[in-house]
């Protein structure tokens, strides 16, 4: 257990969670003033590792759905906050013990934590991505056979759903349409499960990662050191099965943007900044997929792709590329239990329409 | 109370329902199938009138949701309707003691009467529109403080979601974009209620009313009479404070059609058949909303506007409207309920665009 009681801790743990959503997620920083502001008020968000659960404790997953351009303009209301919780342990029956992240990637890494906070409810150090993904059944919670439904979903202005759906890719498909008919921005109470099943089938650690990548990005800075390169060290942990590399450096030369069918589609291209010829490509559809050098994949789906400032370290959303901007491109490799066969049918580089096998990324040839 | 014993009954009032659609509403075709094999299974709809019921009975109004092409080709099935009522009892926690139909004109006059037959529910002579409308919250029920929601929505997949919103116009939106999330065709158990309620806030005797214009039609073309001349002068009925009168004959000049914010918007012009130089116009908005003679409005919503084929008398939708059509347009008083000013506030003309006042289709000056 440990207790989250400085803005600095706050403030690099959404530093991480843009760098673990690969370009997509959704801006944390309105998460983070709402936690902030809880801090200020003197609420903690305490962190739990899930194995403090027992087997048959109530976890619950919360996060905000909808366009995260709506959230932020959309300050997040405590009295909302507390809604969900008073709805949720009235739907379900029981008192909720902890509180879950579905997608640690971006926004929603925040959210559990500002409902923590506020209702006194500790958050487990997992979440169901290990990163950010553009759909709610794109979990290892679903994975492994823990639905999403019977889900809720609320508004700020009191409106109450409940879904039950017979798969989670149904699921998915209400909650957007339900999103839409509200206006843009709700807030579920899915995935309900056991401590058990928390235990078994959520990705660990990645509340710790984000707080982890955050610091050494903000201490590579103070110290004047080389930001990237002491993130990539940081993220390459061969002995823990975790391996990084920077893929790229560069200048972006050009940036295509379109939204279609509800994906923020686009591609990124990167010319090498010390005259080489080697041009350097990221897909994106809501996040970073696959990264190409001269044609050929160095890193794909689920394995991570961020684009972060040369200089700084900073991590960078698909929103934010711009013309000129002079950037590392680094792979990091995904948990283990993400790249298992049944995970990549649900999340592998097919479910959004890429016509490769999904590669670890330290089996890639380096370039 | 009466019981439906025979085809001719459900086909009398399918008829007859098609005529208080005035256009919209959808075709109840296909619920006069289920219900006529429900017949001939030995299951028959009892109709009750509302004081029938314990003024703390438990009615509940059941309904289809969805594009009525789509109805068209999606046979309902028992097992659904068997799941709307063990979904609706779970949720609600007690026994359903009566159905009600939210609104009489087109399809959803039929599906109380398929899920009563199958369920052995009553259902009670009366709705919440005493015609059609294209919204959820258009009803009686809402105007007098009877929400929708608590509701319920299924489909045939076995997804359920229930919904409950600050306002009926909300649920109908939320209704409106789960239906599309599920396939374009979804059933809802809303507008819980208690026979005091029911009795208070309902249309009553529009059952009946069904099946009296589908009987009239019937039998006036069995006897080789005016069908038109003889549906008039049943509906007219001034010393019960229900007028009717026939507005215009003539053959369809043009019709105009466009889907355009999810409505069917039109106009049907009708020419003189005797040669007069007279211009009748019928503006459509998924129902026939107001009809004019040389510009000047004859009939106006919530009044009941009905085109008819100048012949058989048979009701003709929105859909069926055709170049040529000799036809007959009657006009028909809405109940006294639904002329009242609360009522008028949430379905009179203004609601639907048209800078009009409603004036009582009697007062207006007879041309």
């Amino acid at each position: 257990m440990k207790t989250i009681d400085s803005v600095e801790q706050i403030q690099d743990m959404a530093r991480g969670a843009v760098f673990l959503g690969t370009g997509g997620g959704g801006d944390p920083y309105i998460g983070e003033l709402f936690v902030t502001r809880q801090l200020n008020e003197g609420k903690r968000p305490v962190i739990i590792n899930a194995d403090e659960l027992a087997d048959d404790a109530f976890v619950l997953s919360v996060a905000g759905i909808g366009a995260p351009t709506v959230l932020i303009e959309h300050l997040v209301s405590a009295t909302t906050l507390q809604r969900i919780v008073a709805a949720a342990e009235r739907h379900f029956g029981r008192r909720i013990d902890a509180l879950i992240s579905a997608e640690i990637g971006g926004a929603n890494s925040m959210f559990p934590l500002a409902l923590g906070a506020i209702a006194g409810l500790p958050v487990i150090d997992a979440d169901g991505m290990g990163r950010a993904f553009p759909h709610i059944e794109m979990t290892t919670f679903s994975v492994y056979g823990c639905k999403a439904t019977p889900a809720l979903l609320l508004d700020d202005s009191g409106n109450v759903v409940m879904i039950e759906t017979v798969d989670d890719r149904t699921a998915e498909d209400v909650a957007r349409a339900v999103c839409a008919a509200l206006g843009s921005m709700i807030y579920g109470a899915l995935y309900p499960m056991s401590g058990k099943q928390a235990k078994d089938f959520a990705v660990h650690g990645t509340l710790t990662q984000t707080l982890e990548i955050g610091r050494c990005i903000r201490q590579a800075r103070e110290g004047s050191d080389d930001a990237v390169r002491a993130l990539v060290s940081h993220l390459h942990r061969p002995d823990q099965g975790r391996h990084a590399r920077q893929l790229f450096e560069g200048k972006i030369q050009d940036v295509r943007h379109e939204t279609r069918d509800g994906w923020h589609w686009g591609t990124c291209r990167i010319a090498d900044a010390a005259g080489g010829t080697d041009e350097f490509v990221v897909e994106i559809q809501n996040e970073f997929l696959v990264a190409r050098r001269n044609g050929k994949s160095v890193t794909i789906v689920p394995d991570l792709i961020s684009i972060v400032d040369r200089e700084s370290a900073e991590p960078l959303t698909a929103e934010m590329l711009a013309y000129g901007q002079r950037v590392a491109v680094i792979g990091y490799g995904a948990a283990e239990i993400m790249r298992r066969p049944e995970c990549l049918a649900v999340f592998g580089p097919a479910l959004f329409g890429i016509n490769e096998p999904f590669v670890p990324l330290e089996t890639y040839t380096a370039t």
